[in-house]
């Protein structure tokens, strides 16, 4: 764990010396550390963010604040999430590789972690707000998943090592409390940091914070989200947190790391995708110019689920090594077949889950603290307002109605219901 | 942690001279050491237990060896287990005091646990094969039940208190081990160590290894152990590690401690109370002469379950300072009766969890390696393997056919119909 006393913030003199001491770094940047080119570029909530480029390449730097940089120093948050950003991604490389950067140095006391630079590599939900299809997403993202969430399960480890898991990670608690209550609790209560776009949503804002059916939901979901460690969670796996080509997608910042449920990584990609579906109708500048983009978005809802659960469910019939559902209980042909029922029945319990997960991280994005810019660049705040609605509304349903929804296509069939629909402010 | 190599196994003589160097104990014992009285009284599966007595009083000795003390050195024991056993006892006696040992020292490196003397307790399975009652067991053991399991849940705990509770006993996963091996799976397949009432239950035995409904759903609880850290749990409360008089409960050995399922404490004392009550029959001499001891049985494991939902509930509504569910969200009239709906709810859903535990807990001793004297002690092994029978049959309903069970009264209900009810082996 990194210790407060060494840490110091690196800007950039500070980080070009650091460097120029670590005789890897420099070989890989290449040239005289005087004539690096060092460009601060974080614009994460968090942390901070340097590019370092020389006459060989470049890196990417990101160092912990002890602090969140949104908000500044009057809310502290512990440099240990470096720490466990570094476990979780060496964890992801190890199970997904050539899905997540690759890892070049790690400093623990300074809280400093350096990556490959993602070069042409953009965030992904600015692709999309651009109206751009990323053909290869569905193949890699659903790797991550089912490679990430089988193989730190209890399907795949013995349960000794899965504790250690869960005892690794268990002291990111501050970084899941941000989670716990700006996802689960504070858009369903007067919260100070809490906005929306008014005066529209205002009405909304204030049933939801009436909905006690809403509030049920939840606060279940939060109790699933503390007391449930299924396997190890990227944690904030949004639009935000995976950069992209259209050919390569990699996943960053896994400082939410922790043993979760399954379905809150997987309810997290499919609220982002769902929203920028939404969104889409608010970036139109002609009536039809992005619905190419709007069908290759909801084909995309399908298929990562689809393709998720196929690739898990291949892994769990190729390689259960773990100590849940053993094998031996399931001997013979009508032994393999009520097994494979069974993991049919399990998929079905995670999709339920991932439903409710995907409400709660859309409504959070129209009324909570963090918004995103799928929404936040419709420029005319009205229809801004009706494309948030409109999320809403099928938020709500699959939050409170979890069980309306048994089938991806369900959710795809309301969304795309839902592409016109009108919300009555609209008409004011 | 104990470190092995200042280790060693204190008999008799190793003991009065280690007790000798301990001032507040020779104090307490007192005497010469060279007179106190040292017996070794242990009969549990694990460990050495020893009582010592001096002119003053006594003192009850733990100390845990490196194997399972029931098989041998070939299978080894971490240690460990007497840390996680005086963490859990510590935690115990502060959450419920007067209901478990008083502690009075503790050696880590010697796994080694001093408490009180408990005279003239008995072990409480011993008296139930006596037929006695316990008039004051209903009070105190929901007590300890409700507010041992309370306060280390995320009702009462913040969830980065509840994540150090965790971390704290994720390291006693070899004790976990034992259970998922000898109560979640080997019952349901071949294993070296199952025994049964041969030839009786032969056909039973090997049904229930066939039985394909019975596998998911033992495997479904198995997963639930080892995932599902709702509190801590004193791991394996069954009526051997409870010692009573008939005014006074001590709950002792909490070394399987770890955060798990609520139900499989709850699970365990209600499936040691059916036992007695199948049991009972068997211990017969005349008909008729222990039925107000079965009729007791019945309506402690009602009262057991409804003292226990209510005591819950009430900590719940006076005191939920946890993470989960919280009050601010439940505003008002209408908010304040949405809550109690839900605490209703979940209530219901840790009586389906109670009700599979319980027959999981019921199946293990009458066909896997560990046994119990309320059937071991009817001599006539035809006698013993009806009362079994009657047994397996209500908990094979109540682990596949949970949700029949919607009340304890539908257990008790079944628990009294199957009183009388014959196997087909009885009639060849």
């Amino acid at each position: 764990m990194a210790e407060v006393g060494d840490y110091r913030i690196l800007h950039e003199a500070a980080l070009r010396d650091h460097f120029a001491g670590i005789p890897d770094l420099k070989a890989l940047i290449g040239g005289e550390p005087a004539a690096w080119g060092i460009t601060e570029v974080g614009d994460g909530n968090l942390n901070l963010v340097f590019i370092v480029k020389g006459t060989r390449g470049g890196v990417a730097v990101k160092q912990a604040l002890p602090y969140v940089r949104l908000v500044g120093e009057s809310w502290p948050l512990p440099l240990s999430r470096a720490h466990y950003e570094y476990l979780a991604l060496s964890k992801q490389a190890q199970l997904a590789p050539g899905l997540v950067p690759v890892l070049l140095h790690h400093n623990e006391t300074l809280a400093l972690t350096v990556m490959e630079l993602l070069e042409p590599h953009i965030i992904m939900r600015k692709g999309m707000v651009a109206a751009t299809q990323y053909p290869g997403f569905v193949d890699d993202i659903t790797t991550f998943m089912a490679r990430t969430l089988f193989f730190t399960s209890d399907l795949a480890l013995s349960a000794a090592e899965k504790k250690q898991g869960i005892a690794a990670f268990a002291g990111n608690h501050a970084l899941c409390k941000i989670t716990e209550d700006l996802i689960f609790t504070d858009p369903y209560r007067i919260a100070e940091q809490n906005r929306w776009t008014a005066p529209y949503l205002d009405g909304l804002a204030a049933e939801l914070r009436d909905d006690m059916e809403l509030h049920v939901a939840i606060s279940r979901l939060k109790l699933k989200f503390m007391a449930s460690p299924e396997a190890l969670l990227h944690g904030d796996l949004h639009t935000g947190s995976i950069m992209v080509t259209e050919s390569q997608t990699r996943v960053i910042d896994p400082e939410f790391a922790f043993y979760g449920p399954m379905g809150f990584d997987v309810g997290a990609v499919l609220a982002n995708l769902l929203m920028a579906h939404f969104a889409s109708a608010g970036h139109e500048r002609m009536p039809g110019e992005r619905q190419a983009f709007e069908s290759w978005v909801l084909e995309t809802v399908e298929k990562v689920w689809s393709e998720f659960a196929r690739k898990f469910l291949d892994l769990w019939r190729a390689g259960a090594t773990g100590d849940a559902y053993p094998v031996t209980l399931f001997a013979g042909e009508r032994g393999a077949a009520r097994l494979e029922a069974e993991r049919q029945a399990y998929m079905q319990r995670l999709f339920a889950d991932t439903v409710g997960f995907a409400a709660a991280k859309t409504i959070r994005r129209i009324f909570g603290l963090a918004h995103n810019i799928d929404f936040e660049l419709i420029e005319d705040p009205k229809k801004r307002a009706i494309s948030e609605a409109r999320a809403v509304r099928l938020a709500r349903a699959m939050m409170v109605e979890t069980g309306e929804f048994g089938t991806i296509a369900d959710i795809t069939g309301a969304a795309r219901k839902l592409r016109d629909w009108m919300p009555e402010f609209a008409n004011g």
